[in-house]
């Protein structure tokens, strides 16, 4: 790998924005954050940021889905149907795109956060990882040779419907599918079933244990896609339970039961791993779906050896 | 995508290898049929064969699993742990590369069918899809960007531990998971549960309602995956079967719950398809791995736009 031009790169989160111009992790030359309010106006203000800035090599952006990343696709880099208010059929990538004038790559936050956990956090030098966010949904990210995996759209293993564990049949919290992962193992399902938030909830309580099982079907249909030499977990659910870790490696470990015999996956403390690089994720991701936008446009090989 | 060399593809399959001389499924050469007995009687017929047509460009293997596929392995090209005798461990790749000479591409046969389904089949024109094989085994094979999806291995999804249908608690038939898609779905399950092969057992018995939630639920977690415009369905259970498909899209699409908005999904009927290249997709998948290992070496692209 060699080292990054000077980068642009926003993420777009929920309730802020973080804009850095950079060269990496150890080479930010600045960063700004502007609240994510309407989309005319926040997109105003990351413009106004990026006029500023100009001269940066290219652009990435790691936005909040649902997002549309099909390029063959008429809303390509547009939000599509979400309940923020607004921001429905938003043009993302298209709009800023056109005021930074080189080239953009686009792709979900937790997709740039996978990529930046591959480079430097807690899969560095790994091609091949998955990066699991469990907060107030759960998303996964999966990276094969150094690129995002996708075609139609992203990954949503968040709402895979894992089978249940034994004598568990509350009915979940997901809106569409009631007991999929993230119905079961999210900040909100998790408060919706033990009346408390995640970080009041005492570690020894039960409610744990079908967390812990339905992360560690997550975990198994994972391994089950042959890509991650390692999964990298991150999110507010996980931040503060460390507990959780050795929890979805037992559940992870016994659900795939000898099946998939490579040790990178048999030594599951290091397969199994909190992510590093905290909320810094995002926008260092933003800057490598920039990178690779300009390797397409080149030809050239920044973010793949 | 442009025209494709003179190329040498290999079927390793578990009864018999098929070997093709091809530029693709109009222009063979030659195709020759070998037993698949010991290891080495049997890729020393193949190398016959490969020595005899000299000239080809590139040569691709398509193999029974599990194989290993990670080029930074040591066991890389090789057949892993089988239960088949004598090929526990067997080279296959590098064997059949220094015979023939050429850059030579390596995969599963599931992964083979599947770029030759994509190419020349049911997904015909699409880079993105799925293909699912329901046999003695259950595999699928993901193809995003007109790559192969893998990583540390090749997928495995198969053996996801899927939501059991409610009501429904037959054990399974796998020797690992149980219930898994696998132990629930493949050929051996249904005999094992209908005390009847898949082929005599009637069309409405209640037997096939677990069938199509299992392949449901697959579909379901390949929908998850972002990857496929299309799902392709083959393989010893599904081919004599037609009445299978209305069931499994059904299936899915409940499972799903309108989660995935994008009409390529919804529209059922042409999501998930049967297989159009029955026994042929895994010697035209071989060569078109062949060709993959050719454009690695040149840069050039036969199968890819």
């Amino acid at each position: 790998m060699t080292a990054l031009p000077l980068l642009a790169g926003v993420e777009l989160g929920g309730t802020k924005c973080v804009c850095i111009l950079a060269r990496g992790p150890d080479a930010i030359e600045e960063e700004v954050r502007i609240p994510t309010t309407r989309p005319d106006e926040t997109l105003a203000a990351v413009e106004a940021v990026l006029e500023r800035w100009r001269g940066f090599a290219a652009l990435g952006i790691a936005s909040f889905g649902p997002v549309s990343i099909d390029r063959h696709a008429g809303d390509y880099g547009h939000v599509t149907a979400t309940p923020k208010p607004g921001w429905s059929g938003a043009d993302i990538a298209g709009r800023l795109a056109r005021v930074a004038g080189v080239p953009t790559g686009f792709h979900t936050d937790v997709v740039g956060a996978a990529l930046a956990e591959a480079r430097w956090g807690a899969a560095e030098g790994l091609a091949d990882m998955a990066y699991v966010t469990v907060g107030t949904g759960i998303g996964a990210g999966l990276i094969a040779g150094g690129r995002p995996v996708d075609g139609l759209g992203h990954g949503e293993f968040g709402h895979l419907r894992p089978v249940r564990m034994a004598g568990d049949d509350w009915v979940g919290a997901c809106p569409f599918h009631g007991a999929c992962v993230e119905g079961l193992a999210s900040g909100p399902a998790i408060k919706a079933r033990a009346g408390q938030s995640a970080e009041s909830l005492d570690l020894h309580d039960p409610v744990w244990d079908g967390v812990a099982h339905a992360l560690g079907q997550l975990c198994h249909a994972l391994v089950l896609t042959g890509v991650p030499r390692r999964i990298v977990m991150g999110g507010g659910v996980m931040v503060g339970m460390p507990h959780l870790f050795p929890m979805i490696r037992t559940a992870t470990t016994r659900s795939l039961a000898g099946y998939v015999s490579s040790p990178d996956v048999a030594l599951a403390d290091t397969f199994v791993v909190p992510a590093a690089l905290g909320g810094r994720a995002g926008p260092l991701g933003a800057i490598l779906l920039g990178a690779q936008a300009l390797e397409e446009r080149l030809g050239a090989a920044f973010t793949t050896s």
